[in-house]
């Protein structure tokens, strides 16, 4: 199969990078944001942010000007329906889906096969389905950047510009500047450190958040593979050769997260660039972080409203409500409260422990409740 | 109309008190249980003990083993089908409807009226349909000294014994004491006094809450009555006599509360004697006395639940939780909160600000939601 961008009687994509794809892993429960996010309407199907678009959607409107219609997304076979719905204009050749979650590295590696098939020189960018992105230009040059970078045979991954010491995130340390481009040699990336190290980090002026964005070659990404894990790449490749084999290979394929797989490995060996980039993003890892991304509700200091505001009534409170059933929302006397109502379920939270909303999943787990996780 | 006690064919109830009616004034909207409470559905018509009956149900059976089916109670009309629907024994004819709420003096004072058109003998006690009562058995035996003492002639009141320098009642002083019963004379009623004054109530071992409970013969009631409000006495009569006139005289009657009205005035006189009562007692006025007439729920150390704890799930958090809309209701990290949850509405408040539930209420009738106050 050929692609969009050579395909006899379709316009060339109107993009500067005629060989670049976006890769969308489209996965992850989203726990922390139960009981908005559930394992059947996991977080990217959702619109976080109010601005009336999923965030697998916002992510397709982000890409798009970058790639034009040459973009896969690889998610889970539970959501193949509902990333149809909400994706219209994906080509349906482009949603691949995964029988069972096999971590990240089989998922960006299979899109790199399929892509490697279609187009030897294909370059593709993997961004996940449920962050968010403030300065979406910004964000554009950053991965233009890239994809420079990416030509000539380097992993280049997007080491993003701390705006405070999180422990939730790994950091990835700037080694020497490549060329006259933005990028930089990645001198190691390193797990997520407690406050103190992070500190630290932050005080060099060195470390970037890793997002675990990654723009590389397919080929390049596969024959890194093959250097420290030949079986996973050598699957991945027999799969693009012959997709009716599915259901065979998937089950033996090796899961492992990207970054142990290549990207750590390649920084040992100088085969990863960084492009810094300093365009606002998040992760929406839970509610917190979710108020942190909304502007207060018109009339209501302090209070941040996804939904509709009108449904909400305040005395003397502040927080995050997500008023998602329809019903009033009175807060009477509280500070910094989540407040998340849906349907079949009320979560009321301390906004200081908005991660440990993953208690009461677990909870729910345990007790089979699969109605309400 | 004779009275049940001696009407042919039916059989003597099986009470101490032949002439002994209750009355039970069943109004008032429970702003401050919103959303539970609502002007539809009053505080009186809901279970807020877990008890499986309601508080007018569990003031119907409290009562009726002193009086039998000797019981009259005064609501609005808007309430007439529920009462009948909770009491199926209460005659039909042992129900008035107000028109419209014209305050207590002519909701009880209505009731005697007809009682003492019935029962020239007629002894009445006015007990509010929306309070819980710790210890029954010393209830009825201090509500049995009451009559007692009103068949004298005196107005009765209970005087409960204080637990703690409540703020939000009035209090009443006891005098001297009368004959060889527990009845005292009144000294005086006051007000709702601040938390220095009540202190001041509580070290002196003389001041009891002043619950509204009145015993005092229907006669005697209407004649202290017409002392001060002639017009309201007359009124009053003259319903009883010809019921057909409600429409016409009810609007017209004066509004007051049968403190100002009677029995302030009549303690001035030494025409007031008060029982004291320990029997246990309250008003259920919010949420945080809600919570506080509650066991902590199985399990849940720290928390009440009025309804069903299957429904609930708590990471490190305490309070009073209402599950009334059937959904999974999930506390993490917070403390002495509140959550009602409703089929249309939810309130998230903080215990300690448990009175200001009614500056939503305000709010949503300011904004005419008649469809949620």
């Amino acid at each position: 199969m050929s692609s969009p961008a050579t395909r006899p009687g379709s316009a060339a994509p109107t993009t500067p990078h005629e060989h670049f794809w976006a890769v969308i892993p489209a996965g992850g429960a989203g726990t922390r944001l139960w009981p908005l996010s559930r394992e059947r309407s996991p977080k990217f199907l959702h619109d976080l942010t109010g601005s009336g678009r999923s965030l697998l959607q916002a992510t397709w409107d982000r890409l798009t000007p970058l790639t034009g219609p040459q973009v896969l997304v690889v998610t889970g076979t539970a959501h193949v329906q509902a990333v149809r719905d909400q994706l219209p204009d994906l080509p349906p050749d482009q949603l691949l889906a995964e029988p069972s979650p096999r971590d990240s590295m089989a998922a960006i590696g299979w899109a790199a096969a399929v892509l490697e098939a279609r187009d030897p020189e294909a370059v593709l960018g993997s961004f996940a389905a449920d962050h968010v992105i403030g300065d979406e230009d910004a964000f554009r040059e950053c991965v233009s950047s890239a994809v420079a970078a990416a030509a000539d045979g380097h992993l280049v991954t997007i080491g993003i510009e701390p705006t405070h010491p999180a422990t939730g995130f790994g950091y990835i340390e700037l080694g020497d500047r490549l060329g006259d481009g933005p990028a930089h040699a990645v001198s190691q990336f390193v797990e997520k450190p407690d406050r103190e190290r992070a500190r630290t980090y932050l005080a060099t002026g060195r470390f970037r958040w890793n997002a675990g964005m990654f723009v590389v070659r397919a080929t390049v990404l596969l024959d890194l593979l093959a250097q420290w894990h030949p079986d996973l790449a050598a699957g991945l490749r027999d799969l693009a050769a012959d997709p009716s084999r599915l259901d065979e290979v998937w089950p033996g394929l090796e899961k492992i997260a990207i970054d142990h797989a290549v990207a750590e490995p390649a920084a040992a060996e100088g085969r990863v660039a960084v492009v810094p980039g300093g365009f606002g993003w998040d992760d929406v890892g839970d509610f917190a972080s979710l108020g942190a991304l909304l502007e207060d509700a018109v009339g209501m200091p302090g209070v941040q409203v996804l939904g509709d505001a009108s449904q909400v009534r305040l005395v003397d409170s502040t927080g995050v409500v997500v008023p998602a059933s329809g019903r009033l929302v009175a807060l009477v006397g509280v500070e910094d409260v989540v407040v998340v109502d849906t349907p079949d379920a009320l979560l009321v939270m301390s906004r200081e422990r908005a991660q440990d909303v993953k208690g009461v999943v677990e909870q729910l787990r345990v007790q089979r409740r699969t109605d309400l996780t």
